[in-house]
């Protein structure tokens, strides 16, 4: 991650299907790479126990919620249980204009849409590795109605389909989420490489 | 470099200046890496003592090396000492369709003409950390006169200009040439997560 000083970070929009296994990657990423930031999302539903305001999330009101969405200051969001969840654009932009990286794990439907927003954005897709995996994963969950596993697994598989809009994708297999964090962070630091990102260096040799 | 059977190769086209090191780097990376190959050139130049055709060079005839090039059977060359020095292009497609990755270790005048003639190929410049590093570079081979150092030097900084026209870059500093080919390594195995080759994953979940 050697960056000039003057270089803005990069914003890595990490995707994935039901069954990818994202927010373990993701969460193995941070921890083993302490100078890559996770955003932190704003939501409308309560603090659980231990979860601190502006570190789990910015806790914040429906009407806030709303009014900030009505403004453009949220750059994506969903709603899961009838509570408000989205990324703050604000806080997105000040870490990037820092130079720090910053990942943003998010639903495929808000993927395509946050990356025509935020330039040089960079998306991957986390998969499985296939359709069987696919459905022991959605099944080991116990929770669910056959009827509801299988629509999960139909939208997981067109979810899977978008892929080509995608920058990068990454395969995460069982057991292997330590291996598939690994394949991400080389991409983080491949596309620091990227002349976009590099191009200062010429300032050297004038 | 985890690729499906059906994907074919990439070719990594890598220069630099000279001063940049890229002969160095490209021996490191070829000697740890035993999954990727570097192109064989063709030259019309003598073999000299422990040379093998068809290993360090294809041998030609200069009427053959002529032949080629009006036929459209040279990538790219170069003439240096009165000799022909060229890629076959034969050679290259045949090793990409294999699905190996091929290296090219170029100058960079070549580059471009070679990116534009070779689908989805990646372009890699090497620079010297700043000037002073690329002149002491320059002066250390000892054997020419200030005014072809002063020479080689303008030429030099001209080429790191074209930088922005480059896919990637990568820095190699003085004794770090390890480091560098790592860093070359790692945007090789970025390049294959791209899903312009991944996309044959979405056959897993038909």
């Amino acid at each position: 991650m050697e960056m000039t000083e003057m270089n803005k970070g990069i914003l890595f929009i990490i995707s994935g299907p039901a069954g990818s296994g994202k927010g373990t990657v993701v969460r193995e990423l941070i921890s083993s790479h302490s100078d890559i930031k996770l955003s932190v999302s704003a939501t409308t539903r309560s603090p659980r126990p231990g979860e601190e305001n502006g570190v789990h999330y910015h806790f914040i009101t429906k009407d806030e919620f709303e009014r900030r969405i009505k403004n453009g200051e949220i750059l994506e969001y969903t709603t899961y249980c009838e509570n408000y969840y989205g990324t703050p654009l604000k806080e997105v932009n000040e870490a990037l204009e820092r130079g720090n990286d910053i990942i943003l794990e998010i639903e495929v439907d808000g993927a395509m849409q946050v990356k025509k927003k935020i330039e040089n954005s960079v998306t991957i897709m986390l998969t499985p590795p296939d359709s069987v995996t696919l459905e022991n994963r959605l099944r080991s969950r116990g929770t669910e109605t056959d009827e509801v596993i299988k629509w999960r697994l139909e939208r997981a598989k067109e979810e899977i389909r978008l892929l080509p809009d995608y920058d990068y994708s990454v395969i995460n297999e069982d057991g292997m989420s330590d291996k598939c964090a690994e394949q991400i962070y080389g991409i983080i630091c491949a596309e620091h490489k990227r002349t976009l990102h590099t191009r200062d260096i010429i300032k050297k040799f004038i």
